[in-house]
C-alpha cells in the first residue's frame, strides 16, 4: 500500500511522526506536509503565489517533503509532482486538537484529506482532542487500523473519514464508533472593552454547546471516551429542501416569460 | 421584515450598494460589512484579535456599520451587538464572482450566510457569475423576490440559499432554477520554473471542468443562463457510508475488549 502523509502543523510536529512510525510497516509512506504550522491560515489552495518544496531531514535521515504552502497544496503537490503515481490512501494528521461538528468546515487538518477525496483518492483525517497531547501512539495504532479496513472496503469517490482520538491512556478508550457529525454549535458573545484611548473594542468570547445526546455523533462519543469515526463528504446540497423548494414557484422558463 | 446585509468584498463594493437598493422598499436593512474586501481572508472567525466597528456614511447619509473582520464576524456583530432584535433574514452578497461547487466550502459569501444559518436565521448568499459585472440591477431583483420568497415559506434550521445570477442583460436570462451543487472540480497542475537565482519553483494552473450535464445543477446552469437557486446545510456526514460502514466491523465496546 502506498500512503501520502500531511498535515496542518507542520512537518516538526510529534503527531505527524507518530503517524509514520505507525504505518511504516504497513506502507511505503511519503510525506509531503507544510513548512510551517498552517492552522490559523486557514484551507485554501494558494494560487496567487509560487510553492517551493525543500527536503527535509531528521536526526540525519530524510524524512519527507517540506512545502511553503497549506495543507491542501501539499496533497496536490505530492500527488501531482512528487509520487511517481497516485497514492493508494492520504492520511492527514495526526492533529493537535479536535475537529468536530461545523468545526470541519474550517480544519485543515480535513481540509488536506478533503484534497484528496476530490482527488477520487480515499482519505483519512486524525485528531488527538487535546492540544497538549504528547503520547500519540494509540492514535497511531487508530490510524493503522483504519487504513487497512479502508483499503479492504474501499470508500465511495468523494468520501472521507473524519476521526477525533480522546485524549486518554489506550486502557481508558471505551471503544470506537461510527459517528454522524454533531450539531453543536458555538455559543458565543462580544465582551465590549474600552482601550487606553477611550475608544470602545469587542473581543469575542464563547463556548461549545452540545444541543444533542445521540453517542452516535462525533462531540459526544468523544465526550463519552469513544473513538469517532465520521464519514464525510462535500456535496452541501440540501435535498430535502431542493425538493421542498419545487412548490416555491420560482422556476420559470424563457417561454413562460414570452 | 428585518434584513441584515453583509458581503465578502467591503462595504464599499458596488454589489452590497445594489442589494440595499433593492430591498429597501421591502424591508428595514441593516447594513454590517467588512471595512476591507475579504475574499482572499477566508472565511473564519475572529478570536485571537479584537474587533472595532464604525459607522460608515456614503455621500452624507448613514449607510452601515462597518467591522475590522470577516463577513461571519460582521453577521455575529450584528445579530449580537448591534441589531436590537435578531433579523428576520441575512442576505450576504451581492458578490462580484460566481460561487458555484466545492469553492462554495471556500466561499466568504457563503461563510456569512452560513452563519446566519449556524444562529437559527434563514440566509441568502448572492453572487453575480462575473468579477468584472458592473450592472447589478438584475441580482437585485432576484434577491428581493427570493428574499419574499424566503419570508413567506421559510427554510429549515441550518439551511441556506446559495444563489448564482448569470452576469447578463435581463432579457438574455433564460430563467431561474432550484439546483443541487456541481461535482465539477478543478484540474490543475504545477508548472515548474527556475528563478533568477538556478532554483526551482512550482505554479498551480488549472481550470473547473465540468463532469456532469444536468442543467439542476449550480454550474450548468449558470452555463446556461439560468440563475441558480441551491439549498445548502452544513451537515458533512455522508449517511450512506455511514449505514454502510456498519459492516466494517470497527465498532468495539469496553466489554468485548475485556
Amino acid at each position: 500500500m502506498k500512503i501520502l502523509v500531511t498535515n496542518d502543523d507542520g512537518i516538526y510536529s510529534a503527531g505527524i511522526a507518530a503517524l509514520v512510525e505507525a504505518l511504516n510497516d504497513i506502507a511505503q509512506v511519503t510525506v509531503v506536509a507544510p513548512q510551517e504550522e498552517q492552522s490559523a491560515v486557514g484551507h485554501g489552495i494558494t494560487m496567487k503565489y509560487p510553492l517551493r518544496v525543500f527536503k527535509y531531514r531528521k536526526n540525519g535521515t530524510f524524512f519527507g517533503y517540506a512545502v511553503e504552502g497549506t495543507p491542501a497544496d501539499c496533497v496536490k503537490m505530492g500527488m501531482r509532482n512528487i509520487m511517481k503515481e497516485s497514492p493508494d490512501l492520504v492520511i492527514s494528521g495526526i492533529n493537535h486538537g479536535s475537529n468536530t461538528a461545523i468545526n470541519i468546515i474550517y480544519s485543515g487538518t480535513v481540509s488536506a484529506a478533503r484534497e484528496a477525496a476530490i482527488m477520487d483518492v480515499p482519505a483519512i483525517a486524525i485528531s488527538v482532542t487535546s492540544h497538549e497531547t504528547t503520547d500519540f501512539r494509540y492514535a497511531g495504532k487508530v490510524a493503522k487500523m483504519l487504513a487497512q479496513k479502508v483499503n479492504e472496503h474501499g470508500l465511495p469517490n468523494g468520501t472521507l473519514l473524519n476521526v477525533n482520538v480522546p485524549n486518554l491512556p489506550e486502557n481508558e478508550i471505551v471503544g470506537i464508533l461510527v459517528t454522524k457529525q454533531s450539531k453543536a454549535k458555538w455559543d458565543d458573545i462580544y465582551e465590549k472593552r474600552i482601550d487606553p484611548y477611550g475608544k470602545d473594542y469587542y473581543w469575542l468570547t464563547g463556548k461549545m454547546v452540545e444541543i444533542e445526546n445521540e453517542l452516535h455523533t462525533d462531540q459526544v462519543a468523544i465526550k463519552n471516551k469513544f473513538v469517532s469515526v465520521t464519514p464525510i463528504h462535500f456535496d452541501l446540497t440540501d435535498y430535502e429542501t431542493f425538493k421542498a423548494m419545487k412548490s416555491w414557484d420560482i422556476e420559470k422558463k424563457a417561454d413562460e416569460k414570452a
